[in-house]
């Protein structure tokens, strides 16, 4: 049996893009993650989140079979982020980071849990992503992510992260800040050799560049998308289409084509998020609409036909 | 018997980018898309020089058989543009164009160039475009590019031009610019119902993006570069590259299947010329390794192996 972990966020999200606005709604890393995954795989959640998260929100993520045993309920407020997105939508301008109950979330693992066979750490605080990986017996593929302010403020810890993973998604902005490298092709390679086999890099409407020493790069388009209604939770929707892709159709270690597989399919997750605010669109995806998808995508980069 | 015609410049640049700077070296988009498509393909040259172009700038082009009956040289100086890359290397800003014997060019079709059954209208003054357009008697296949300078100054010449083309080449920037959209897609399937059959966006790293409302979207990546040195001609080279393996290659009109491959040969083009300054880099490809590389970029996308 296999399934993917998740550590991350449960959140909720005041957002302003050029096409409007929503005011605390259901957002973070862990539910975009595990919404997406969930399409194709089980998955289990390790977060946390205050008494003020709606019961309808939790329950958006037990109708999909989302194993809850390892999100902790605190007293107090759930945290809260808020951002905006100018013209270049393919960049959030945080405006307030509300930690509420993260600020001392101490991610404890049920036991149930300790022999996940995928795990993805989503960006929260290294040290957080360091502990939880740590109470994992022996997993099959580790996967994370990060962002600007843990490469600024805990870079030595990141850098520990990154070394024991076997997969690394950034985007372009970041892999260039942590390998002060001003040219992504430069910055991809300069970070392979910290330890991650393999390096994601989103590049937003452009797509996504993957990278190992061995294989070299695979280069996947996203899909054309007229109506980008808010780019948030695109990444998380990425990382938990990929996982929950290799959860579902490769037994042990992904192959270079079944991770390009998966790159496809995370392609798909993200280009659904961004088309409405919150995860509306994402759940509205059926199994069909990504099957559909999927095969567009592919027709796209088909040489024939 | 197949070719291809090209009414561009014929220059000398003087370009800064991060890596350095050349001073007056050759230049221009005629002489960047016929090195290009000469790989391939016979080309023939409309355009004018002054009377210091150098003598081995000349031979360059004579030395690959390209047909120079349509170059007029004319008492005065070559056209001479200067220009800045800062960080963003996908965006050239102009410092001085000095159009010296440009300024008066009333471009004359030798009577051996009315039956080329390619064309390529370079980016210059979309009324010269139109008068050569009007030269040629019954063109197979008529591609065109231009600049943010006719967008705005002569708008309506500009789209006459559209109009009468099978395909046109743009950045994101211009084709956002000509129709007024922010979001690419919109702005692609807009321009397309201004005339063109497919419509080409060149996104620098990313890749291209080719598309008709008939066959749908394909999308290209761009081969990794890590030492970009200067952008300049890049554009062209992909026309080029383009067109000469369309002529070299295929019958008649081409299937969606051909345009795809002819992206791929344009690709690996202006990833060549990018890789220094003026011509040199794209001078020193040879057919072999242009078939190397264009292999590269196949596998890049492909999602077995």
């Amino acid at each position: 049996m296999s399934e993917v972990l998740v550590i991350g966020s449960l959140a909720y999200d005041s957002v302003k893009t050029p096409a409007g606005s929503a005011k605390k709604s259901l957002g973070g890393s862990a539910n975009y993650f595990s919404v997406a995954a969930s399409l194709f795989s089980p998955v289990r959640v390790v977060g946390v989140v205050g008494t003020d998260y709606a019961k309808e929100d939790k329950e958006i993520l037990i109708r999909r079979k989302i194993d809850l045993q390892g999100l902790q309920v605190v007293e107090g407020q759930t945290f809260h982020w808020e951002g905006t997105y100018e013209n270049d939508l393919n960049e959030a301008v945080t405006l307030k980071t509300e930690l509420n109950v993260f600020a001392h979330f101490n991610p404890e693992i049920p036991v149930s849990y300790t022999q996940s066979s995928h795990i993805f750490l989503a960006n929260i605080d290294p040290t957080l992503q360091l502990k939880v990986l740590s109470q994992i017996s022996n997993p099959v593929f580790v996967g994370m992510d990060s962002m600007n302010f843990w490469i600024n403020s805990k870079q030595s810890d990141l850098l520990e992260v990154i070394k024991k993973v076997d997969i690394l998604f950034m985007n372009e902005t970041e892999v260039k800040m942590l390998t002060q490298e001003n040219n992504t092709i430069t910055a991809i390679e300069k970070i392979s050799k910290m330890g991650p086999r393999y390096v994601v890099i989103k590049r937003g409407e452009y797509g996504v560049t993957m990278y190992s020493p061995e294989k070299g790069y695979f280069q996947s388009p996203a899909l054309p998308v007229s109506n980008v209604v808010d780019p948030t939770g695109a990444g998380d929707s990425f990382a938990g289409g990929f996982f929950g892709y290799l959860v579902k159709n490769v037994q042990g270690q992904p192959s270079w084509s079944d991770l390009k597989r998966a790159v496809l399919a995370g392609t798909v997750m993200s280009s659904q998020t961004i088309q409405d605010f919150s995860l509306k669109a994402l759940l509205d995806l059926s199994p069909a609409q990504f099957e559909r998808l999927n095969q567009d995508l592919i027709r796209m980069t088909t040489l024939e036909g």
